[in-house]
């Protein structure tokens, strides 16, 4: 990434973020709505942090495919947050992983207790499908975003991913298994999150499988870095406590294959993504930059 | 009801829980696809018994409507069951009520353990959406059934229920807080059912407002029927313990107002919701007679 790239994305991911954070404010329900711990607590995990990666990378992907209304798809991109966030909630349940640490704050049960962080997740997970509903395209459009939605977090996709970590903790790590668990868990999301960027743009379906093509690269690779920081990073960088995953006997990418050839994996996986997102010509030129963006959290 | 009615009933819950039961049998995913531990999951609680109430609710009122293809209908009605079974399985959980039985069978987490029965909800909650989407009606019909569903659900309906249930344990009974948990918690998806049915049957919007009308009365029903079933029930009626929501301190109609006056309430709320049945002439007579079915669990 040439130091001109750098600086635009920054300039780039610093607007998004702002514009993602602003919608997310005011379509979530006040904190002070009745029943009021609810929304407190899904407005807590909301801001706990993040990089918005998910919205902004469908932003993304929504303007890299000639989409003109940014502002009508941001609810459409929100509900991809939405959907992260819940997930994780949920993840960090004693009966799940049992972390009390995410991006460096206490996690949601850690602060509203078991039952209302369950609800919370709950609670995301279903307003997630409303923003889609109440958003501005065409029904459609709406069907078929819920459809790629739905198939993304369903058991072929990232609940199928949780639900083969939780199993296979502790087991020896096989090639196929870890790639299933990272394409689904993570990955999934974040193929989902460009598809539905063109989607909304109408994109013709040639370009969506192109999407989804680059999609699964980045997402696979998104993950593998995640692995890469759970071994390296420390709790100030990563926000929770390093190697709480090899800890936890989870299968990850340097667990089965060393740091430096996990570093080589997805290396290779973003190369691929950035060649499909090359054919965007200039349009998908922030397409590329995100995934440089993403690979540089290891260095 | 007369016995005529009461063998016509008869027949008529027969015939479509055999119809619901298959359905959600081809709907499900099978039980030994990959990862097969969750998809044994969801099937354990949608096949744990049942009164297939809310998918029968949501035909009738199909069928009421003018409904010609209940067939095609049929995924939409499973849609529902499989929502109020997502929301018991969470409802079960140690960290919610704590339930080790339900319909005289171990409740999800006792059998597959506390995260697969959390991420067996998750599957089923998203399931539904799926059924939706994957359904043979029109977008603009798909679009507002989802409206209605992700509506019912949200924190103004099921899951702020199941808040402020949560958060009133203990608590003195008030009239205002136990019909907000009454008619969230159980009503609004019974309420929903009923509109949902009219709505795939392209009812107008005022049919669709006195199924609505009929629908929370006759949810609130249900759900004051139920608390009277804790209390006067046994293990072999009810399947699980009776007496369970009084010793969690939870809040109930008996509690509030003992339980002939309680029972003078339900009775009084579905004499409401027959009057709006009556509206439909010959075709309401089904949704007349379940509400009967329904109040004479009590008897």
């Amino acid at each position: 990434m040439t130091s001109r790239n750098l600086v635009g994305l920054d300039d780039y991911l610093r607007e998004k973020k702002k514009a993602v954070e602003d919608a997310l404010d005011g379509l979530l329900p006040a904190a002070d709505k009745y029943p009021a711990i609810i929304h407190r607590a899904m407005r807590y995990s909301i801001f706990a942090g993040g990089k918005r990666i998910r919205p902004i990378l469908a932003i993304a992907s929504y303007e890299a495919c000639g989409g003109r209304d940014p502002t009508s798809f941001l609810p459409v991109g929100c509900s991809l947050e939405l959907i992260h966030t819940f997930s994780f909630i949920h993840d960090d349940l004693p009966c799940m992983d049992d972390d009390d640490y995410r991006r460096g704050t206490p996690t949601s049960h850690r602060v509203f207790g078991e039952a209302i962080a369950l609800l919370a997740g709950d609670a995301l997970f279903n307003l997630a499908y409303q923003l889609i509903v109440d958003s501005t395209f065409d029904e459609v459009t709406k069907v078929e975003v819920m459809k790629e939605m739905s198939d993304a977090l369903g058991t072929e996709g990232v609940i199928g991913g949780q639900v083969v970590d939780i199993i296979s903790e502790g087991e020896s790590p096989t090639e196929d298994k870890l790639r299933f668990i990272h394409s689904k868990k993570t990955g999934r999301l974040i193929l989902a999150s460009l598809k539905i960027g063109g989607m909304c743009a109408h994109a013709p379906s040639e370009t969506i499988r192109r999407l989804a093509d680059a999609g699964g690269k980045l997402g696979l690779a998104f993950q593998i870095i995640d692995d890469l920081l759970d071994v390296e990073g420390d709790f100030e960088v990563v926000g929770k406590e390093a190697g709480k995953d090899s800890v936890h006997g989870k299968l990850t990418y340097p667990l089965l294959y060393g740091v430096d050839r996990s570093r080589q994996i997805a290396e290779g996986l973003c190369g691929d993504a950035k060649h499909v997102f090359e054919q965007f010509g200039d349009r998908g030129e922030i397409l590329s930059d995100l995934t440089d963006f993403i690979l540089h959290r290891i260095y």
